[in-house]
């Protein structure tokens, strides 16, 4: 962790209302003018941090807005999801940096938030709405030691792992639309992207793309997504602060990644299955052009949909646009 | 084509000794003085073209280069692999060339050549030796509407494609061995490496590499490979024209892209058991690091190989090393 990760921990940590500059100091080993010197950093970000002569340094407020060592500070302890962060005031899309960081060797668990995209994806290259600071909008470097056909265990973590943490957060009861989306009050909340990067019987790396809308008002949503699409703050009433949420989904997911390292994928889904609106659900399912209906009957052990069709067979299906029919 | 593309094809076309300028310069619409520019160009770069004023030109030996003009000529007319090549002198990795391009958006059919390789790959991140001017190593790329785990399909075409070539150019009689391995004589002459970027449901390119041992003398190879390598010119005793085995190559890989977008990969499948190695035998395959023992039974409609396991059930594997076992 950086200094200034270390410093918001430690402001945070704190039990008593404030922290002395001595005791910043003995802990991170650093000379008191220094520490006053990032506390004058923290600040020009938008940290409102008192001090007193007396009792010391105090956070009393933080903004809402994403700084990496703060992140870092909220994240940690975490095993790989996580251990760097990275954020971009504006990018094009997450996931395309972080694939290029991929392809430059950066170890997995690497994470890139944008405040705003600029060509921000969803599933087959369709547009993904990211307005500036009103959501959180980021990608997550993997490199699991699965084989492609089981990268759809990372997009069921994913959806777990967001799930989880927006109930923790904010007191919602998200449910999970198969295979990428996140729903609250039965409109998408939040969406995730798989980029598979593989040979042919080995991944070389997943970026997972997961998109949250988390303040965005009614006027932020294009008028197409209104009656489809929601955010946390049109679904609570109140705004959240972002990076308290993207710390929570981090976690979440770490320890997701570490069960599907464990080989525990079988929890994961037994999870998913639990707050899943498409199983038991009549179905119809759009695979590029082809078109299937049936009765989403349970997920298998690569985390695939298996679908009862409407001729009793059992069809197997990685990904797809899902409409209820039902 | 470019113009010299054109020359090069009217050469080679012609049924009398030689081609006059005057007819060139009618065939392709300029000036013979510009013919002449163009026949002097293609002079420096190796091509013998003798000029006589009653006759015209002749070309009598053509060098052993590779010429993106001349590959072109030699290749059209096809739908779709090669309908765009460039040749480099040296690069990394001609996959990674080529993978550059897809994600800038180059239609597919796209081939990249490289007269040599700095880190050439095989599979699993393995270098692939490249020595100068002595191979073909290149890269095509590929955009089918395939599901990601149907892209065994276009490894199983690109062996067939390969194998094809090499018989009708050499003579030989190769053998494939499961799933990228084109052996002559019982040892390595050929290899393909498929590079898979898709979303879970959906490819979104595929860079197919293809290395061809041409020329290569028993000293080109490392001494680790000399037992299990060989090259055309190791197994015929005599060199071979690189940019015509080019063109057959490319030629057959559009023929069998052609079966692929028709749904007649069952046609490719069936050639392809015909001269696979690895069928009927009883193999071990190493994937990753699991190990399964048994006998390949077939192909599956997706390019998977059917393994019998000593178990007595029918295992599908995608990919992995296989080593006879009897």
């Amino acid at each position: 962790m950086t200094i200034d990760a270390h410093i918001l921990r430690a402001l945070r940590a704190a039990d008593a209302p404030a922290v002395s500059g001595a005791e910043l100091s003995r802990q991170l080993g650093i000379s008191r003018a220094a520490i006053w010197a990032r506390i004058e950093e923290l600040r020009s970000l938008g940290y409102e941090i008192e001090a007193s002569p007396h009792q010391g340094y105090r956070l009393r407020t933080m903004p809402d807005v994403l700084h990496a060592d703060d992140l870092l500070s909220l994240v940690a302890p975490r095993q790989v999801v996580g251990r760097d962060i990275r954020v971009f005031e504006k990018t094009g899309s997450t996931n395309d940096v972080v694939d290029k960081l991929a392809r430059d060797g950066v170890p997995e668990g690497v994470v890139v938030f944008a405040e705003t995209q600029t060509r921000g994806r969803g599933r087959l290259g369709r547009s993904w709405c990211s307005p500036a600071r009103r959501g959180l909008w980021f990608s997550v470097l993997l490199r699991p030691n699965l084989r492609p056909e089981s990268a759809t265990q990372l997009t069921v973590a994913a959806a777990t792992a967001v799930a989880r943490a927006l109930r923790g957060f904010a007191r919602v009861d998200p449910q999970i639309k198969w295979p990428n989306d996140i729903l609250i009050q039965g409109r998408k909340a939040a969406g995730i992207l798989t980029d598979l990067s593989a040979e042919l019987d080995h991944i070389k790396h997943v970026v997972l793309g997961i998109g949250i809308n988390v303040n965005l008002g009614a006027t932020d949503l294009p008028p197409e997504l209104r009656r489809v699409a929601t955010s946390l703050r049109l679904a609570t009433g109140r705004s959240h602060r972002r990076a308290d949420l993207a710390a929570g989904v981090l976690r979440e997911l770490d320890a997701d990644y570490a069960r599907i390292r464990q080989q525990r994928f079988p929890d994961i889904a037994a999870e998913w299955a639990a707050q899943c609106s498409t199983l038991g659900q009549t179905v119809r399912i759009d695979i590029g052009g082809r078109r299937v209906h049936g009765r989403a009957e349970s997920l298998d052990d690569t985390g695939a949909l298996l679908l009862r069709t409407t001729h009793g067979h059992l069809e197997r299906i990685m990904g797809g646009d899902v409409i209820l029919e039902s």
